[in-house]
């Protein structure tokens, strides 16, 4: 029996009307209403059939397993996350996870409560970072990726550590690495997550098949050049820090565009001492370049960083780059890729569009260890998320879980085949 | 008798020793220290010789008046400002004061205290609006083009209404008006400044004539574009607001170098939301033009308005342009300048330069009044001023003495000259 899209549509809204208010959902990992999403998910397991053996655990990092117990553990690992952004939409992570329940569900049916293989449902904890400005935190610790001596001390806007608020969830942060227990008989990943960003609904599909996670590199990048007084400062005798800023704001798009969906992204410019009657002295910027091809990310950085050398000569300015973060590209695994262009096809009936995700995803950490995975993405209208104005259309919803249906049935014969 | 520039140059080292901190002059308007600095000169003026019948008086806006009556009631006026920044440096301001009064010295003792003209010598209240924000105060009390109803309120640091603090200096608010008394009989006004600027000092030379104040146009300016995640948007699906501001960073810089003298200058930029992983939705401006040539300015502006909408539309974006501030270009007297050139001529034995002046100065008010006026510059090492290191070789201070006493007696020649 396939999996069900109005009984996923029709949960999706009901905990978003239980984790929603007016600015959108709440479900900020590490607090009460995060909770309550949790609870909603453990009373929906609550509903199934007693027959279908279900077991459910929380890892050392507060990761949420649902566990269907198959006839080989060999399992497959369906997975996203039910916390928010603070004002956060009702799709973003929370499809993923109602969707994996629901095609648990059907297996479950189908094999009358004992699957050829173990399936397995995970609600990744605190993929957002919203609170403290950690990401991915339950996935990271799961891969082994986590950086307690870092995260520890981290304090929310009141001022509370992560460690008790952690600690208040029954989270133990030394122990957190623990949760790489859970990586055993791991045969492949799977993860149905909305695009937030606007490819597919530009090219009118509802789909796609996600190539993996780009990688990023994040700078600071600071020009100093010479305050100056505006009015008696001739044009010719100016050191302008701002000049030299603004030649490297426009100059890494063309850095971009020599590649296919690579991106370059001055978020911030700040300029000193910034007031109306002085030549910029100091201009901060920061700069986030991302692809999905680490050879061609190091190309964007070097051609970046290049470029800023020589506008800082031209404008007779100095500048200094540091480094504040630095992901390698995650590439998901090529057949199941090829898997899921075979199951958008199959549900749509059209050609697959296969993308990068942008976006970072607790998928990533997975496929880090290199756990067979992919990510589907189903179209987000006008691109938007973290927002309460974020949606997918009901028909796009409806095919995603369709489609991510057959892509489950299809990675469960591929498992199959694969060498022991 | 000519001027004694090892006198000026005494009696300004005694001024900044009385008036200055470790950071620098702390003679700001309308405090104890700007207070002490008008004591100190009212006390050389009391060392002069009794025969010399000189008057001295604080008209209703507080400017300080010395008065040095002649046979004929026209006036030949010398002035500038006692006060300073906070941390200012030595000679903004106190050159020009200090060396009127010894010019209007040598003058008594050359004509025995009753020379053909009265001299007069002016300390204009607050030139530089440092503690209130409201720049020129006396000078444009003066010339009528004070604004009371906008003033009254303004409030320094520590809340204290501007008001208030004219009332402590035996100021009333509403009858700083009455200063334009002091107008008649006016027949030239002359004042010597440090440049400000590193033009003269780029020349090599110590001295220039002032061509007058340059118009100045400030506006700020708003793109505004679309939000959106730095890691999800295709280069070509952004709407950003920064590259459309940066190419308005680079463009006013030709708009402003296809005229002599212009500048345009981009001081403040800020980026909304400003974070590192989103694309810029709105970019803030502000954009100072300024030049000597009415025409010229109307036409920076319009260039500037039309290249950020060319590239609104060009970026996706739009624009709003809000004016900050308007000042009319405000040219010296020709027949005055040409006198500054040949009296730094016939002092220096070199060609003179003339330039415009980007700051406002006192001058100007007067000069809006259509009272013949020029200003001379002294240069400014490196350009610095408003610092405690602006500074000017002492040399260079010698000769603009000496050439401002030329000048002094030029005009008093050229006022006998003229018909009544």
């Amino acid at each position: 029996m396939p999996a069900d899209p109005s009984r996923v549509i029709a949960n999706l809204r009901e905990l978003a009307a239980l984790t929603s208010d007016a600015n959108g959902a709440q479900r900020v990992a590490f607090t009460a209403t995060w909770q309550r999403a949790r609870d909603w998910f453990a009373d929906k397991l609550a509903e199934l059939p007693a027959s279908y053996r279900i077991e459910r655990h929380r890892d050392a990092a507060g990761n949420s397993w649902v566990t269907l117990p198959g006839a080989s553990p060999k399992s497959l690992v369906l997975g996203s996350h039910l916390d928010s952004v603070p004002n956060g939409g009702w799709l973003d992570g929370a499809l993923g996870v109602v969707t994996a329940l629901e095609v648990l569900c059907g297996i479950a049916r189908d094999s009358d409560g004992r699957p050829p293989f173990t399936i397995r449902v995970v609600d990744w904890a605190d993929e957002e970072g919203a609170r403290f400005g950690r990401s991915l935190f339950g996935s990271s610790a799961f891969a082994g990726t986590h950086t307690i001596a870092e995260d520890r001390a981290r304090t929310d806007a009141n001022g509370v550590t992560m460690e008790a608020a952690l600690a208040e969830c029954g989270i133990e942060i030394d122990r957190i690495g623990e949760a790489a227990s859970e990586r055993s008989n791991i045969a492949a990943y799977l993860e149905l997550h909305i695009e937030q960003g606007p490819v597919l609904e530009r090219l009118g599909l509802p789909l796609g098949a996600v190539l993996g996670t780009k990688g990023v590199e994040r700078h600071a990048i600071t020009f100093l050049g010479e305050t100056a007084h505006s009015g008696s400062t001739p044009m010719a005798d100016r050191r302008d820090a701002l000049a030299a800023a603004a030649r490297l704001a426009l100059e890494i798009r063309p850095i971009a565009m020599r590649h296919t969906d690579a991106v370059c992204t001055m978020g911030s410019l700040k300029t000193f001492p910034g007031i109306v009657t002085a030549v910029v002295g100091r201009a901060e910027a920061t700069l986030d370049q991302r692809d999905l091809d680490a050879e061609v990310l190091a190309t964007l950085l070097r051609e970046a960083q290049q470029a800023s050398r020589r506008f800082a000569d031209e404008e007779r300015c100095t500048v200094e780059w540091s480094r504040i973060l630095s992901i390698e590209p995650v590439p998901f695994h090529p057949e199941l890729i090829e898997l899921c262009r075979e199951a958008i096809v199959e549900t749509l009936g059209a050609p697959a569009h296969s993308l990068p995700s942008g976006p970072l995803h607790d998928a990533a950490e997975v496929a880090r260890l290199g756990v067979p995975t992919v990510m589907m993405f189903a179209q987000s209208l006008r691109g938007i998320s973290h927002n309460k104005i974020e949606d997918t259309r009901e028909e796009h919803l409806s095919q995603a879980v369709a489609a991510f249906d057959r892509l489950a049935a299809k990675t469960i014969a591929w498992i199959e085949s694969q060498p022991d």
